[in-house]
C-alpha cells in the first residue's frame, strides 16, 4: 500500500472504533444471564427491569445496539435524537425513538423527555437504567423549570453568543435553567443502578460537558451562572429574559435545587463509561498504525486553536522527522486528535480540517515522504460534503502545475476547491458518530 | 532544585553554547602548528597569511574569539558590525572592528565594505582566509553596482515591505542589487581557501539566507528578481527606482554577473560551518536536560506561526502527557526552537515568547507539574527588556489572586504587565547572539 492508502485505512479503523453501535457492543455483553457493563457486572435475574433512556445524535444507533444485546429484556425504553437521526425502518423494539429539533430544542423536545422522565418514574432501587449520551443531547433532553420558556432559553443563548461568551460559561448558565442537566436527571431514578454509556464530542471528555452531562455532578452554582450574565450584560438586566433574572434569584436562596454536586446520594449507584471519544479514536489510530509496521506516536489529544496554525505545527515536526528523526524516527505516524477552529476571512468554502490541511501542505512543500490527513470523525468539516484533506510535501506542486496560487486559496477560507481540484478530499459520507476530529501525519 | 531553577539553568546552558566567541573556540582550535577548523586541518607552515574577515552582529565577538587562538598569526583582518555591537576597550589586535547601520545600511557599510574588499585583495592561493557570518551581515556587508544608490535599495526594500512581500523574495531582490551577497564576495578570494563559520538566526540555517549567504551559492536570477518586482507593482514600473529596472534588465541580458551559482570554480576550495543556530541550542538544552535526569523530547527545530497559537500546541501536549506520559513519560522535557511572530491588536507590551508564554498558562491552567519557559536566545523579546517568560499550571491562579484578568493581558498583547507582576519574565539581559528561540516544557 502507498502511504495515501495506509492513512486512509488507519483513519478508517479510527472512525470504525467510534461507530456508535460498535462501540456499545465493545463495552457491553452478556454471558449467560450476566450483564458486563464495563467493569461492572449485573446478573439479570437479581434486575426486576431494565430502562434504556438516551439523547444525542448518536443515541438511536446506541438504543439498538442495546436492542440487539438485549432484547426483550428491556422493559421500556426511550431516546430522543435529532431530527433525521432515528432510523427510518426495520428497527422497531422495546426502545422508542422520538426526534426532536438540534442545536436550538423546540417543544418536541420538552415533550419527549416528559416521556422519558415518565418512564424513568417507573425505575425502583430492584432495577438497572441504561443512559445512552451523546453529542447534541444538550438540546433534545430538556425539562425546562415552569416560569422559564424556550423562547427565554433562546434569547439568553442568543445574548451570550453575541456577546462572545465562551461555551463553558454558556452551559453554566443552561444547566441552570433546567431540571434534567448537570447531573439532575438522575433524581428521577428512585435509587435504581445507573449506568451511562457517553460518546464524548468534547475534547478531554469532561463528563459535565457531555450533552450538559444529566447523570454526573455539576461544580457550578446558581451564584456563578448570575456572574456570568451581569458580566456580559454590564449589570443591565434588561438585556437578560426577566423569568430568568427572577428565577436564578430563587436559586442562590436556595429556593429551587441546584444541579447535583459531588456527595449526592443519587450518585452512589451512578457509574459513567465514556465509550468512544477522541481518546479512543487516536488509540484505534495508534493501533492500525502499529500492524502496518509503522511506528505511532500520540501527540496530543487535546489539539485546539486556528486551524491554519496547528497545521504549521504539523509541518514543524514534520521537517523535523525528515531532517534528525526527531521525535521519531521513521516510518511514523505522529498521531493527534482533537478540533480546531477557523476564524473565517474569505468568501470560500472549506472546514477546518481542509485548511489545517492547506496550511500545512504550503508549510511542507517539497517535504519528501511526507503526508498528513486531517478528518472529522462525524464525516463533516464545516459546510461542506468532506470530512477533510489530505496533504503531502508534493501538494503545493501539482496545485501550482493545474494554476492554482495556494495562498489565495488560503487567505479566501477555499480549502474545499483547492483540494477537490486536486481529488483529494476525503468523503465518508455522515459516520453517525462524532468524536471531534483526527490527525494523522506520516513520515515515510 | 525545583522546576522552575532547572528551567533556567536548562536555558541559560542553551544560551552558552550559543556564545559566539565560545562557538568559535568549540569549532576552531590549534593544535601545536595545525589549525582545525571543523572537520578541516590547515598546517600553519604551509599558509602564507590568514586574513579574517566578517560581518554580522556577532562579528567583533567572534573575532575576539579568532584573535584569542590565533594572534600574530593573523595577516589582516576587519569585520563589520552593528552600532553598538563592537568592544568598546581592550580587545584591539590584528583584527579591526567597525560599526555600520542596521537593518537598513548606511555610508559606513558600504565604505567598511570597500575596506574589507581591499584586504581580500591581498589573497592569493597560498592563504587562508577566515569569513565570521553571523545575523545583521546583510545589511552590514554591502557593495552596490555603481548605478545603483543606498537610497535605491531603501526604496526597492521598503516598496516590498509595504507590499507584504514575504522575506525570502525581498532577499531574492536584493541579492541582485549587491555585489558581495549570493556568494559574490568568494569572488574576492583569488583562490584562496575560505572558511566561513556562521552563527545562524535563520530557522532550519539555509545558508543562502543567512546574512544574504556572501560565501554560498545561491540559486535565485535576475529573472526572479524582475518577476517578484513586478508581481508587486503589477507591471506599473514607475513604482520601483529606474535604475533597479535598467540594472535588472542589464543582469537578465547577460551583461552583469549573476548572484554565484552551484559549480562555480569560486567554491571548490570553501567550506561553511554552521557553529551555532537554533539547532545547536536545541541540542544543548536536550543535554543539559540529560543531565538533571530529565528525559529530553526534540519536538521540532522548525516552530514559527502566530505565537498565541503555539503557546496552546504546548498546552495541549502538555496535558497529553499528564493523561497518558504520551509523547513521553515524565519527567520529561520537550524541547523546541524557532521563532513565532505576534499579530497586535492591542496597545499593552510584549513580546512573542511572553505572549506565547501566557497563552499557554491560560490553556495549562490547574495542571499540575508542569512549566513551560519560552525565551529569545538574544535576551530580547520584541520591544521589552525580558527574553521571554515562564508559565505553569499555577500562572493564572496566581494571576487571578492578584485581580488579573488573563484573557484581557491577552487581548491587549500585553503579556509583559502580566508577567512581571507575577515575577515571572526572563531577563538576560543582552546575549550579544541571537539564534531564535527556545521552548522547554517540563512536566515533572
Amino acid at each position: 500500500m502507498n502511504t495515501r492508502d495506509i492513512a486512509l485505512a488507519v483513519f478508517r479503523t479510527s472512525l470504525a472504533s467510534a461507530d456508535p453501535a460498535g462501540a456499545v457492543r465493545n463495552h457491553m455483553t452478556l454471558s449467560g444471564e450476566i450483564l458486563k457493563v464495563g467493569p461492572e457486572f449485573f446478573p439479570l435475574q437479581a434486575l426486576r427491569h431494565i430502562l434504556v433512556v438516551g439523547a444525542g445524535k448518536a443515541s438511536a444507533a446506541m438504543a439498538w445496539a442495546c436492542e440487539e444485546l438485549l432484547g426483550e429484556r428491556i422493559h421500556k425504553g426511550l431516546v430522543l435524537t435529532k431530527d433525521g437521526h432515528a432510523p427510518t425502518s426495520g428497527k422497531g423494539g422495546k426502545i422508542r425513538v422520538l426526534e426532536g429539533a438540534h442545536p436550538i430544542p423546540d417543544e418536541r423536545c420538552l415533550s419527549g423527555t416528559q416521556e422519558l422522565l415518565s418512564i424513568l418514574s417507573e425505575a425502583t432501587e430492584e432495577d438497572l437504567v441504561i443512559c445512552l449520551i451523546s453529542g447534541g443531547g444538550s438540546a433534545l433532553l430538556e425539562d425546562l423549570p415552569e416560569e422559564i420558556t424556550l423562547s427565554d432559553l433562546a434569547a439568553v443563548t442568543d445574548f451570550l453568543l453575541r456577546c462572545g461568551a465562551p461555551i463553558q460559561e454558556i452551559n453554566v448558565v443552561r444547566k441552570h435553567l433546567s431540571r434534567v442537566k448537570g447531573g439532575q436527571l438522575l433524581r428521577h431514578m428512585q435509587g435504581a443502578a445507573v449506568v451511562s454509556l457517553v460518546i464524548s464530542d468534547v475534547i478531554g471528555a469532561p463528563l459535565s460537558a457531555i450533552a450538559s452531562g444529566p447523570t454526573v455532578p455539576d461544580p457550578s452554582t446558581f451564584q456563578e451562572a448570575t456572574d456570568i450574565l451581569m458580566r456580559y450584560c454590564g449589570g443591565e438586566k434588561s438585556d437578560i429574559p426577566p423569568a430568568i433574572v427572577s428565577y436564578f434569584e430563587k436559586g442562590i436562596r436556595g429556593n429551587v435545587l441546584e444541579t447535583l454536586k459531588e456527595g449526592d446520594p443519587a450518585l452512589s449507584r451512578s457509574r459513567t463509561l465514556v465509550i468512544a471519544g477522541n481518546r479512543s479514536a487516536a488509540d484505534a489510530a495508534i493501533k492500525a498504525c502499529l500492524q502496518q509496521g509503522i511506528s505511532p506516536v500520540l501527540l496530543t489529544a487535546y489539539l485546539e486553536g486556528e486551524a491554519r496554525e496547528a497545521g504549521k505545527m504539523f509541518a514543524a515536526i514534520a521537517r523535523e522527522i525528515r531532517a534528525t528523526g526527531n521525535p521519531s524516527p521513521v516510518p511514523c505516524c505522529m498521531v493527534a486528535s482533537g478540533e480546531t477552529t477557523v476564524t473565517v476571512k474569505g468568501k470560500g468554502l472549506g472546514g477546518r480540517n481542509q485548511e489545517l490541511a492547506l496550511s500545512a501542505a504550503m508549510a511542507m512543500d517539497g517535504l519528501p515522504d511526507v503526508l498528513l490527513l486531517a478528518g472529522a470523525t462525524d464525516g463533516s468539516d464545516g459546510p461542506t460534503d468532506a470530512a477533510g484533506a489530505i496533504a503531502s510535501g508534493d501538494t503545493i506542486r501539482r496545485a501550482r502545475a493545474q494554476g492554482m496560487n495556494p495562498r489565495e486559496y488560503l487567505d479566501q477560507n477555499d480549502a474545499y476547491h483547492f483540494f477537490d481540484n486536486l481529488g483529494d478530499l476525503i468523503r465518508t459520507g455522515p459516520t453517525g458518530t462524532n468524536v471531534n476530529d483526527l490527525y494523522l501525519l506520516f513520515c515515510m
